[in-house]
């Protein structure tokens, strides 16, 4: 862990935390740590911070904790993604959550298996703790938001705007010959742009979703003709979203 | 499966091979091929081809193969990998040889935890079958070359211009201000430019590994402040590292 991650309720008066369970487990065994020693707290959702440790009990860690740093800013990518497999959806959200994704937007498609929707894997209490680690790893706070969809052409047409905003879309086409940074590079407008993804199902989006994803903006990227399981094709999205987005300057500052 | 690998001792004579085991039920259950239906087949490196099946019996599934196509050429990027832990490594395989990876050479560094290299899953009977698994999702007969390092420095000094020639090096190092895309478009030499991306243990590599490396022509590159798991730092970075390449040109074509 590179940082522990604290829920608001679990920091008492003065900053006061008991950890028990994983995290005590962690600091102890791993960290080896020892009353007054500092380790890196932050607030999920909220700020980082130092925490001193004050205590080093059986099956318990005491903390004593200071907020008040900002957490990295929210990433500018985020993902649209047709419902996967429960096994490779759960190896993701880790993964997503250390890239950095503002939001994860998944929903139905045409070649999306209807008992995926079924998963424990798309309820809270089992993708939460997993965003956590990821956070974790990569020393950020701020959740991804998550929101699961069960009509995609309502999602597209009448929701999406709303919950996205007006970005740069591209979705993964394997046909397509754009390279995701050609595309990014190529747009100029706002000064805090961002990148909205879709990523299909195995058996890819079918012709009336690519069309509507293209009425809608989406502009089609691959990267190249090796076809890629779900996971290893949406963190190597993710990566060059970003990546694209580090190489872009807003229009202003290339006039000038 | 987007292919069925076959080793060549299994294709007999005119072609004919007897499938059984997984792949014979992927077939069946999956596929559910019937006589007369073509199956993409591919030789372990070697040629592409199509299998016409003959025969679906119980527990196995009868092709009759003709090869003669060539498979993608030898993916230029090759991963230099400090041994990360065994769960780590047995994530990577399938997804290094799906993105398409020339050579995956493991190597010692301070930091790497000495259990790691007695671990089974450096073991070719245990990465082949997951190297293959990655193939046939990525539809190449290559198998990435793995060699296994015990000795950092001689290694590094002594042993890798052999194996992995003269590209572009590359390390990830959190502290780098390069991005890979600018390090490999700097770069003019060479028709066919390979990548070399060297990648460290958990805990980073120490001064001396990263001064070696740099001596012997290794730039450093960085993904950003966000702390990555290993396996997904090895897929961004090698997903980076064939963008990277796909946009560099030639210096002759530059100029021209």
């Amino acid at each position: 862990l590179n940082l522990i991650l604290l829920e608001p309720e679990e920091v008492g008066p003065e900053g006061s935390v008991q950890l028990r369970g994983l995290r005590a487990v962690h600091l102890q065994n791993v960290l080896k740590v020892t009353p007054g020693q500092p380790v890196r707290v932050g607030l999920l959702d909220g700020s980082l911070g130092t925490g001193i440790v004050t205590a080093v009990g059986v099956d318990a860690v005491g903390l004593s904790c200071v907020f008040g740093e900002n957490p990295p800013p929210r990433p500018a990518v985020d993902l649209l993604l047709a419902v996967p497999r429960p096994k490779v959806m759960r190896r993701m959200w880790a993964q997503l959550a250390a890239l950095g994704v503002g939001r994860v937007v998944l929903t139905n498609a045409e070649r999306v298996e209807r008992p995926y929707f079924d998963t424990h894997m798309l309820h809270p209490d089992c993708y939460r703790p997993l965003l956590v680690e990821g956070l974790q790893q990569a020393r950020d706070t701020l959740l991804p938001r998550v929101t699961i969809h069960r009509r995609f052409r309502v999602l597209v047409e009448d929701e999406l705007d709303e919950l996205c905003g007006s970005g740069i879309r591209l979705v993964a086409d394997p046909g397509a010959k754009s390279q995701v940074e050609s595309v990014v590079r190529r747009h100029t407008g706002g000064d805090h742009p961002r990148v909205l993804l879709a990523v299909g199902p195995e058996g890819g989006w079918n012709e009336f979703e690519l069309r509507l994803l293209a009425s809608r903006g989406f502009e089609s990227v691959s990267m190249g003709p090796r076809t890629l399981r779900t996971d290893t094709a949406c963190i190597a999205l993710v990566a060059l979203a970003h990546e694209a987005l580090k190489g872009f300057r807003p229009a202003a500052a290339r006039e000038g």
